[in-house]
């Protein structure tokens, strides 16, 4: 019986997995050297968890089960919560201010397409209790020191930077109602996704007017702070972006960030500073975004204490690292291919490879007794940099090692070979 | 609102993912060291895909739900049958034998108990393609490479070693008719886990009389292949089995090794040697098992090709370790911790830390310009090497560095100071 896969996840073979491995290895060792520790959650929790932050909506997007008991548990989709719940249960022991990541496996039940799976694996990146603007300009910064590091510049990526509580001043500033805000921020964060006469019908119909439909139109088109005050006077969340700017630029990252005050994000929770990053030429999703939510831990039942943080999938940056070239693979290597000259040699075959393997080298050999020349392709095509060939010197106690990259080789007494071996290690 | 983790899963705080990645970072150290390749499979797969395998039986035992197309879906149990699909998908363009390793994220819905998480980490290796017993042997190496590595040694663990040829003959000579063989398999697998009397009954209600069960139990009690030949006959089994205790002799992995007629594996597919690996004291579960599968790949709609591996879990073997007093923890360390005398030098800690960072030194820094002893408090707490001062000598371009360990301190101009680190990466 054959059966395949489900559509939108993805078959890791080992190539794949080298990739795999390539890009969540980086976004480990660049959370490292920012200072962040790894934490993880459950890969399912109770169904209600998702709904506290994202309302009803995101329940048609959750894989959900009852399990034996019938609790209702949903596959994360996202790790958020589970970070606000994990907080909460050790705030009082957590020493602060907590710098955390994680690099989650997710599952959305959505419509598989270009740069968007059912299943995929995202960088999170998390600062609790700071409620200083530096906290949001590190997050930024720890993004764009790995994108940096991978080998993207500034004319491959943009981090677009807005305010939510400009955005906030704003709306308010045109007459928008405190209570349409939150499914205002939605339809805003869509705007670059849909269709123009889509977007101008739709928000017509959450507002009023369509003066203040103009006029939101018209803010998200802006480039500038003195701009916005041009149109909307002097705000107070001038000076947070300001200080933002500045402190990028300090930390050296600045010609990768641009203030735009198109970008919303969809979220309700987001409360102060939030960014997207974007391949410049547009053509793709967003790679990645975040921001301030000072108010999320509260929501999960904790104390009142600040956060900012941001989120980086893997689909949308392979894709723009495999089209600039930039995607490496690591293929595997071996340290020893062992081969013999014939079948009588077999049994010490075996014996020095899994020494060697004890001794913490990359071995391997081949199970069937094939003429040389056919192990020596073996041990080619699986990368091996050195060969150990065993044959009539054996039974002087000798070893030849050939060396695969440059040729040459040399005969050695096996005691001797493993000794000098250990001191390496 | 507070919400709790489900029962059965583990939150992993940074000291817990520290363990886990150590584990885990263990098993691929060693995987790769025996040549295996890595790979993974969806976290969901058809439900049906669990079924082929392991029955009906399995449906409870596991996390399914629909998708909104209304396909049954379910959370991987096991890997294996993934891995079956993925060779059978590719089986004329991969290179054979095919060595490969997988650390998958499982989920069953089991009552959670001692070592029984609903969720966890499974090491597999599996080799694909190969009929010869060392195949076999060097599976039970690799697991022993990596128990052995982590400082278990034969007096805290031993592999348990038989044969499913030896089981189904020996069943034949007593008169099992064939067709009760799988359920018996799966009763004979629960005999150390179950009360004697319970095995008892539920063997007698499964066999036509009670002279069958007697030698049935006779036979797991029997310690040695002429134990076994006294009573039951020569069985062809005999030579694969001397033959794998011989490569292991030879592997240097003897010690760890006892031939143990009642091993069985619970699962109907399993055809040549099993083995289950356990405390030496033989009060927890199994550590982990496997054995060779040589029929699963066509069972799965693929061609008829050998198979042999295993499956380690990580909750039995962390509580092992840890009673060893060998489980590892890997506390996070800074290269660096930049502070700064007073807060007009702010700007430059952040400066500095950031070039640190982009230069593959894990640094970091206090938010709040506090004392300086406060900082160097701070520095020590994150496991710091270094400290880096920025005080007066910064306007003539000089840093402060000094070596957390060694108390010494000195002073450097900063680019020269980031001259030498970039010659150190």
């Amino acid at each position: 019986m054959k059966i395949p896969p489900v559509k939108g996840t993805r078959d890791f073979y080992p190539p794949d997995m080298a990739v795999r491995n390539w890009l969540i290895d980086g976004w480990k060792k660049v959370s490292v050297r920012n200072g962040f520790e790894e934490y993880d959650g459950p890969i399912f929790e109770y169904l209600k968890m998702f709904q506290i932050k994202s309302g009803d909506e995101i329940v048609e997007q959750l894989f959900s089960f009852k399990d034996r008991g019938g609790r209702d548990l949903a596959i994360r989709p996202e790790i958020t919560p589970t970070l606000a719940r994990m907080v909460n249960q050790q705030i009082n022991s957590l020493p602060k201010p907590i710098k955390w990541f994680s690099v989650p496996r997710l599952c959305r039940a959505e419509r598989p397409q270009k740069g968007r799976l059912r299943e995929f694996f995202q960088w999170n990146i998390d600062i609790i209790g700071v409620d200083d603007v530096l906290a949001d300009a590190e997050v930024i910064f720890c993004a764009l020191d790995y994108l940096r590091d991978v080998g993207l510049t500034p004319d491959d990526i943009v981090v677009k930077i807005s305010s939510r509580k400009l955005l906030a001043a704003v709306l308010k500033e045109i007459g928008v109602p405190k209570e349409s805000l939150d499914s205002l921020y939605a339809l805003l964060d869509k705007k670059n996704k849909l269709p123009p006469e889509t977007f101008e019908k739709m928000l017509n119909e959450q507002l009023p007017d369509s003066e203040m439909a103009g006029k939101i139109r018209a803010f998200m088109g802006l480039e500038t702070i003195s701009q916005i005050e041009e149109m909307f006077g002097r705000q107070e969340a001038f000076d947070e972006i300001v200080t933002l700017m500045d402190w990028l630029n300090r930390m050296g990252v600045g010609d990768y960030c641009k203030f735009d005050p198109s970008v919303v994000r969809g979220l309700a929770y987001y409360t102060g500073i939030v960014f997207e990053i974007y391949d410049k030429a547009s053509e793709l999703r967003a790679i990645g975004g975040g921001g301030r939510f000072d108010d999320l831990l509260k929501q999960f039942g904790g104390t009142d204490i600040p956060a900012t943080g941001f989120g980086i999938g893997d689909c949308v940056l392979s894709i723009l690292l495999e089209e600039k070239g930039l995607l490496k693979t690591r293929p595997q290597q071996l340290d020893y291919f062992v081969a013999c000259v014939d079948e009588s040699f077999r049994d010490a075959v075996i014996e020095v490879t899994m020494r060697l393997r004890s001794n913490c080298f990359a071995s391997n050999f081949s199970y069937k007794a094939v003429k040389l020349s056919k192990q020596l392709k073996q041990a080619s095509d699986q990368n091996a940099q050195k060969c150990i060939i065993i044959g009539e010197e054996f039974k002087d106690n000798q070893l030849l090692v050939k060396d695969m990259v440059a040729g040459e080789q040399k005969t050695i007494e096996v005691d001797k070979f493993f000794a000098e071996l250990k001191s390496l290690v």
